[in-house]
């Protein structure tokens, strides 16, 4: 049995005795955990130190780096988060809906855990614990594949979260860190069908859909964001450009961002202008399609079409003279990643035609696209955020990780 | 582009105009094809001959040419069903959940069109107009992949389908033969990603894996049933052998028929004699392992461990003693689909034990397996029975062909 086969097995068996524990034991769990962290956190520092020497040698950015690195303070904030996640309502064990039959069969469908759920995930360490705890709340095993470039900082954070669990009722194999980067191991875990439940990746697009194309274990894609702003003909403008600048520039590398701006025809050369102004002053970058560069001046760099279906994450945007609502559609349409789109409109008309014809996870009247976000939605807590309509769609809590049973109990019911 | 993308294309584009309609243009829609259904039966019982007679060339039995048989009163309860679902409530719209945020945004959950279904299926052509009905009815455009030996049924009921719907506001590109039967134009079902939303295969396992493997489409599986009927210590007896032969018994060509008996050891000696009476009178032969043969008398089969996990789907079971509940639920979890498993007993405690530690789609005490249907739960009509964890599980009624979209309103909303 291959290594890989090792450790899925054992968290699958962890799995079993993980699901029915009630929510004290889990969260006993989880305490354990944020305990250990922070008692060990000078241990987890050692270990993020390899991985940072690794990276300042690869040549990797500043920026990069300091998203790798993990301090004491930065590990207090992750045990932190563990802490927050015992707080949350067990989903495991809600009754989702029943009845009593007409022949008296009594139904319930309750919520279970789904089983073992696979992580893969680029970059930050945060997300090894962070997963980890929202997997375990659920009462899912869970198999973590980070990047190579935090393996030493996985390996000591899943260690510890281990043998913190080793004196609690949840079994220490439930977390497991899928051994060795090769790309066997990958995709050892795309094919562990049967042993892994689902797969959820947690990066760009080039990751989500390499893991789409070659797994057979179910796959929940998340995070792809090409976010719309639609500035509608009856925008109230001041709005509009509050909205436009938030939803830009108040934090560029997440996937609720805007990417794309469009714009109304018939308000065009009232509000572009105004819009170049806005977006400049907060660092972005404009890239226009001819119309939009027509009025909006000699700053807008034009667009190539590639561009309309592309994450910056950075302060660029692209943007377009759309020449109706439907113009506007047929753009997120063609070019948008369901994430989320937002519409400004003083049209009750325009917005409730929008959010039919818009089919994205979310889809925001006068608001900023930023809010589209578990912490927000008042989740308590999120996985990612899902961008494809099975099984969860937007973001994702604690129920996105549970599964349904039926239960049906009778007394020597047989059927006619 | 292939003719099988002129023809995706088509479905998506349709799915479109039919996603935001009301629930009455869906159930003219569907009332209308009903209508032709009937008013053109002749042409569909003479397309179905072609069919019958080309299967009788390839020497398919009676039994499998009776299932593909239409005639002009099967093709009268065709189209019931279909006016059955077009009662049904129209899943689309309904909030599922909502509130106003702290900061008073306002927020839904509403339930949405999942876009375009794929259907991969065999046998009957009746499959055909009812999974596109349950499609319209739902809001989504269908692409169906029947079988090579209904094709020529299966192509009159769609053009009759399409037909119908070109005097209704549903737009008849909404449902869709997949063109020709080459395994090309199935695998290029199942790797449109991005015109297709979900992948349902019905049919026996073999299919089911393939799809599973070559996908790339989200798939929802189906259907395979390796059920148990589990006789506890604490069984009542004659309760247990009710069950037992109309779980086993009452239709065996069905997914959630019994497939394998466990005997608690307790009991073995008294009750498997009765189980083996009941069994033989009601025409089923038993493949016991040696524990079971020792009590069972002569008229045991020996069985094999492949058959504990191969659906007979005939008049056979499988049958073996097991030391304990825990021993029941190791076998359970072993060989079983995760279809339906059952529990006879009268411990409160062995009940509760079993239903936490199955971990099915369904599970039964002192009931059938027979019960684990979307008709028998209430559902009204369904698509098939999930037998995997994400999405949906269990019988899938139309809520289960829907995706959901999170909608906020506000007044010009930031994110601070």
């Amino acid at each position: 049995m291959s290594e890989f086969l090792q450790v899925a097995n054992a968290a699958k068996e962890a799995s079993r005795l993980l699901a029915p524990l009630p929510r004290a034991a889990k969260d006993t769990a989880l305490r354990a955990i944020a305990d250990a962290l922070v008692a060990r956190a000078e241990e987890i520092v050692e270990a993020n130190a390899a991985d940072v020497a690794k990276a300042r040698q690869d040549g990797t950015s500043e920026a990069m780096i300091d998203r790798l690195r993990l301090d004491v303070p930065r590990i207090g904030k992750i045990a932190d988060a563990v802490r927050e996640i015992a707080e949350l309502p067990d989903p495991v064990g809600e009754v989702v809906r029943g009845s009593t039959l007409p022949n008296g069969l009594e139904l319930r469908q309750i919520r279970v855990p789904l089983g073992v759920i696979g992580i893969i995930y680029e970059g930050r360490p945060n997300v090894t614990v962070d997963a980890a705890a929202l997997c375990l709340k659920s009462g899912n095993g869970v198999l973590l594949r980070g990047s190579s470039s935090a393996y030493s900082s996985n390996t000591a954070l899943v260690k510890i979260m281990q043998e913190a669990l080793e004196a609690t009722d949840v079994p220490a194999g439930a977390v497991q860190l899928v051994p060795g980067l090769t790309h066997e191991s990958a995709k050892e875990l795309m094919r562990a069908r049967g042993l892994v439940d689902v797969l959820i990746p947690r990066g760009g697009a080039s990751l989500i859909n390499r893991v789409v194309e070659e797994s057979s274990v179910p796959v929940i894609e998340t995070g792809v964001g090409v976010c719309h702003v639609y500035v509608d003909a009856a925008a109230d403008q001041e709005r509009a450009l509050a909205i436009l600048v938030n939803a830009k520039a108040q934090r560029v590398s997440v996937c609720n961002s805007a990417e794309t701006l469009l714009v109304h025809e018939a308000i065009a050369a009232e509000f572009v202008p105004k819009a170049m102004a806005a977006l400049t002053e907060a660092g972005v970058t404009v890239h226009g399609d001819p119309a939009f560069a027509a009025v909006g001046g000699a700053a807008v760099v034009p667009v190539t079409e590639e561009e309309y279906s592309t994450e910056y994450l950075s302060y660029d945007i692209a943007a377009a003279v759309v020449p109706s609502l439907e113009g506007a559609v047929a753009h997120i349409t063609r070019y948008g990643s369901g994430h989320t789109d937002a519409i400004v409109t003083d049209s009750q008309t325009a917005a409730k035609r929008f959010v039919a014809l818009v089919d994205s996870a979310a889809v925001a009247v006068n608001a900023s696209t930023r809010f589209t976000d578990g912490g927000e939605f008042g989740f308590g807590a999120e996985i990612g955020i899902s961008t494809q309509k099975l099984h969860a769609r937007g973001p994702m809590g604690l129920p996105e990780l549970t599964s349904t049973k039926f239960v049906y109990v009778g007394e020597g019911h047989v059927r006619g």
